[in-house]
Order: structure tokens, then C-alpha cells, then sequence
């Protein structure tokens, strides 16, 4: 299991390396989650072009594939990009936003795991209980669902995916099917401020780009997180307040800090 | 005439029910209206494809048609999602950003108006009068009419399209055609802020969706919206700071802060 | 060679004239890009639809093109805003976002160089090498080259299509091809905040808007993001808290703020 040696190497690493990370995202989070990555020490680039895809995917070390505000030619432009990365063996993360909650989102989702075989999958309960295929609609596209009721759900995609799989809730949990890994931390503000669940795939993507392994980026991503929010929480007076604080926070997180903050552990 | 007291139950009734508002929007005010939104209390949703339209709009409790940064498709799914929400008898509002400034701007503006039937529509004075045909260039986005200039525009926007109209300016005029409402609180930073206007429309849409009616909802969403720029102008620095601190203004928003910092009264 | 008095004179004539400034440009800037207009006193207006590109060229005073987030359409319409622009002598300013990247951004940027040809290019220094034809790579959209560097490639490009190059970086350098000038100021966190180049075009494009020469407003525009800079980081914790500081010191920014923290002078 990862444990705070492995976060912080990995907080490091991407402050030292600087990967590349190419995101095909929603327009609602672009701005956030490049102000995240690039607090983080990674470098993010957008584009969504079907004629730059191969390209670009080529020179980045992880990509993501954000559902959020979906159309016809971003979804081909997924595809293409997934395809590549596929190929060049470099990790995808998936963020099925709002999946559940309309057929297009799902099926999407759907098929982008089949198709693109992501390293990891992160998305609230309800995500991945629709990406699952279990019971019980989404709600547009906050959760409905806690971290523990998704757990089933979260397992059993893995399992048939051979993926990492996380949901993200008041605790989030970590799963490649097998082992399971427990993240306490963060705020209850975090669900306030829009985009912090796409800000939690991103910096998933940049661990996964220096990491030993998907499991080890994908918890030592969510620990980041975790750890960023706990200590904007403090300086915070509201949700406005706390998004920037979070971005400091990512800047200046010390191991000192993940010793402090986070707790990570088995179920 | 609405009072202080169904202003406050509005705020608290979004609070308590968390409304789903689907935005079709421009992307420069996408994070900042879910922000708005996410601290209110409610809950966003963004999507424009027109595959999602018809399902998503049967999940939500209001719309949103904001025409920022129209283009073709966009246009298409306004119309389906307006349909949609028609049908099912949840309130539209129209945002029609920058009516005037051009064709395509003013006629989608008048074609919304005309066949979706939105319950209210809030615009800037240059952008109702273009809406109500009345003379006078729309300048770029930004208004260059007050609020009382417009009011006979209003009026007459209301009678036609038996619809509320709201104008924003430094004090707020909101009609049915017949009552008239005026709004005075806010803060001379607001305009220097992009997407204010749109977040007032995005406040007063998740006001209808809980309010005994459009006109009550729009005054309390604007009441709402000026309450909190009068608390964020007390600790801003500048533009900058204000945004951040009219998010943390929304989420704190007292009735006591309502009934300090805001006057809504009969011209 | 533009002195602070120059700088000060179009600060302020920005604020005084308040120039409509027309930007297509990528998703992840327009929020920030629109505040920083608005900040330092300019109209912004973001529009991209081939319907309204004329109308709107019309009735504006400069014109941004940004190639961040390309696709057909916005391309198409890039370059009939450029005819326009063009045609009624209004400056445009170019952003080679993440040319050398990808072929589509370079060859795009080449022909909008060649075609609509704006008074002024501002990239970073991989950029302005890729849009000049000179050897080595952009690693994404951040630069791995620094301004010096650059400086061969900035006046062979500006003698080439007659118009002013920026080249960002810890110093700025400003050419039209014969005469050249470096602008030191600004500070390190500059490029950990996602747009503050994009920032720096809109800021030049609104300074070239009421300048007496693209040169003038080039180098008064950069001055004052130098500057603004400079007083942002003083207040800031971190890349979150400085992007806030950053709008306020726009607004705030005085001769004297010029005069102390940014130096103008010959390489």
C-alpha cells in the first residue's frame, strides 16, 4: 500500500519533472484545473482538435479525458487522443462527469473505457455506480452517493477493466480491484467550489505520469488533494476564498503537511 | 410588492432544496455562475449538446439561455432545452448578452423570446431596449443605459411577451408589465467584474425555481445578488478581490445582511 | 524609445477611452482575460460565431487572436475577423499559442501571420522561434527558450511581416524589427498562473488601441503587466492568491507604481 513516503516522492517528482499533461475537459473547469496543474509544478496543455491530437498526445506524459460538457467532435477527438496514448503506453485518466445522468454521458463513459482502456477512473459515487452499471440515478452532476456505497461498484469496474478505480466523497477510496486504499482528509467546503472533482483527475494524472504505478499516482494524487484542502480550509471564510487558498496550498504542500493532513489506510 | 421576508425565504429555500439550474452559456462566465451557483446553495449543471437536451432539462428544476458566445449548434439546443423546459413547466431565463451588438445576437435574442416563452429575461438597459426594439446601439457588451431609461423598454418587453424583465444597473428594475420593482444595494465594482450580469441571471433562475413566482424570484434573486456585492465591497481591494469575496458573500448571506444592505421599493 | 511617460499616458487613456477589445481565443483564458480587460479599464467583448464576426469588428477598437484552443470554425472565423480588422485599420494582435507544438498551431499561426497581418505578435520565446521558421521545438505551450534567445527570431520576423514582436519572458523584448527594448519586471510566479500571456496580449492589444504606434503600445502594455506583476507578488502566498492580487494592482496602477518597478531600456 502507498504510504506518505510515496506521496511526497510523487509531489516531488512532478515539481521536479514537470510532466506534460494533455486534457480534453469541460469548459466549465479548463481555467481551474491548468491553475491546479500548474501550481503542482506540471505543465498542462488543452486542445481538443482532431488534427493536433496524434501530435500532441505524443510529446505529453498523461492525458485526460474529462466528460463534462460533451459534443460530437470532442468525443472523436477522445477517442483519438485515447487511441495514442493507448499506443505510446502512456496513462489516461478518465472523469466521467455526470455520467448517469444522461445517455449520452453514459454511453460515453462507457465506451471510452472499453475503447480507450484507461489506467484509472475517477468519479463521485454516483459516476461510478452508473459507469458500473448498478442501480440508482445520478443527480446531475453532484454525488448522491457516498464513497463506501459506491465501493462495490468501484470494485467491480476495476476488476472487469483492469483499472485503477477512484471515488472521490468525504473519503475517498482507491481500488485496482484488489487492494483497497482509504484517503481522510480534504474539507467539506471542497464539494462547494466547482471543478475540485476534474482538479482531483488532473492531479491524479500528473502523479500517474511520475508514479511506479497507476494505484501509486492515483493515491498519492487524491492524498495531494486531500492535504491542499485541509490547509485552505483553515484560511478559508467561504467557497471563493478556499478556491484560492487550494491553489497556494498545492504550491507550498511540504511533506510536513502530508504527515499532518492525510491519513491513508485499508479499508 | 415582494418583502424582505420572501427574499429571505428564497435564499433559504434554495439552500435547503439545492436546485438543479442547467446553464446553455457562454464560456467566459461557465466557472464563474457554477460558482455563484455551488455557493447559493444550488446546483449547476452545463451542457449543450443536443443529443442530452430533452433528458438533462427533465432532471432540472430551472434554465438557463445566455447567448455570450452563440454559435449555430448552440442556438439548435437552446431551442430544444427551451422546448423542453416549456413542456415541463419549469422556468427559462433569458440572458441575451450583447442584444444589439449584432444580427445574429438580436435576432436569436428575439427568436428565444418568441418561441421559448422564457418566464424572465434580465439584461443591461442597452440590452432590453434592443430586445424591445427600442432605439439605441447595444456598445460591445456592456451597457450604456440605465436602468431608468430602459423602463419603459421593460414594460413593454413584459406586456408583449407576458414575461418578468429585469434591467440591471446601479439600482434594478424588475416588471411583470404591470408592477415595478426597483432594487438599490450593490457596489461601482461590479461592472469591472466579467460575468456579474450573468451570475445575477443564473441567481435569479435558481430563485424562480424555488419562488411563488417569477417576480418574486427575480427580485429576490437580484436582491440576493446585491446584498452580497455591497459585503463583498467592504473587503475588496479591487476587481479582483471583490469576485472572491461575492462568492464568500453569497454562501454567508444573512437576513440580517438582506435587510442592512438592500431597499426594494416602488419607483 | 516609448518612456514611462508614454506608458503612463496610455495607462491612463485606457482607462479614460475604455477601447472595445474583440478576443477569440481559447477556453481556458477567457475568464481572466476579460477581468484583466476590464481591470485596466478596457470593454471586453468574446465572440467567435462567422455570423457576427463583421458587425462586431466594426464597432471595436483592437482585435485579439489567440490560437490556444483551435478547431475549424474558430479558425474560419479568425480569419475573417483579421480581413475586417484589416480593412478598417484597427490593430490586431496576434497569440501563437503553442506554436511549434503541433502542426495545425504553427501552420495556423504562419497563415494568420501572412494573411490577416497583425501589428503585433506576442508569444514566448519557443513561439516566436517556431512562427520564424528557427530550429527547436515548443514543449507544449510553455517555453523552453528565454527572451535573449529569441531575439534573432523576433527581428527577423518583424522585419519579414512588418509588425511589432513581443517575446515574453523574466525580461520582455520588444522589436519592430529595427528598434528593440527590453522591459524588466513582472516576477517568478508569473508563469505558474495559467493565461497571464494571454493576458499580456489583450493587455497590448487594449494599449494599442489608444497608442500613438503598435511599438508604443506594445511596450506600455507589457509595462504595465511588469508592473502589475511586480505589486501582486508582494501581497501573494502563492500562484492562487497572486492571480487576485494581479487584477487589483491592474486597477490600482499608478505612474508611480511604473515608474518604481518596471524598467524600460536598450538590450
Amino acid at each position: 500500500m502507498p504510504h506518505t513516503e510515496h506521496i511526497w516522492r510523487n509531489v516531488d517528482a512532478v515539481r521536479r519533472q514537470a510532466p506534460l499533461v494533455h486534457s480534453i475537459t469541460n469548459f466549465v473547469v479548463m481555467n481551474v484545473t491548468a491553475n491546479a496543474l500548474l501550481a503542482a509544478g506540471a505543465s498542462p496543455i488543452m486542445a481538443h482538435a482532431r488534427e493536433e491530437m496524434a501530435e500532441l498526445v505524443n510529446i505529453v506524459s498523461s492525458l485526460v479525458l474529462n466528460i463534462g460538457t460533451l459534443s460530437a467532435p470532442w468525443i472523436d477527438s477522445m477517442f483519438l487522443a485515447g487511441a495514442a496514448a493507448h499506443e505510446r503506453g502512456i496513462p489516461v485518466v478518465l472523469d466521467p462527469v455526470g455520467a448517469g445522468a444522461s445517455t449520452l454521458r453514459t454511453t460515453t463513459a462507457a465506451q471510452l473505457m472499453e475503447r480507450v482502456r484507461p489506467a484509472i477512473v475517477r468519479g463521485n459515487g454516483s459516476e461510478i455506480m452508473a459507469l458500473a452499471g448498478a442501480a440508482g440515478a445520478t443527480r446531475g452532476v453532484d454525488s448522491t452517493r457516498d464513497a463506501h456505497a459506491a465501493a462495490d461498484s468501484a470494485r467491480a469496474l476495476s476488476r472487469r477493466h483492469h483499472c485503477v478505480t477512484v471515488v472521490s466523497g468525504p473519503v475517498d477510496l482507491v481500488t485496482d480491484g484488489d487492494e483497497e486504499v482509504l484517503i481522510t482528509g480534504g474539507h467539506e467546503l471542497m464539494p462547494r467550489v466547482t471543478g475540485m472533482g476534474c482538479t482531483a483527475t488532473v492531479l491524479v494524472a500528473a502523479h500517474a505520469a511520475v508514479a511506479a504505478s497507476p494505484l501509486e499516482g492515483a493515491v498519492s494524487g487524491m492524498a495531494a488533494m486531500s492535504a491542499a484542502g485541509s490547509m485552505a480550509a483553515e484560511r478559508a471564510a467561504g467557497p471563493g476564498s478556499f478556491a484560492m487558498h487550494f491553489i497556494d496550498a498545492l504550491y507550498a504542500l511540504s511533506e510536513a503537511d502530508i504527515r499532518a493532513r492525510v491519513r491513508v489506510g485499508r479499508p
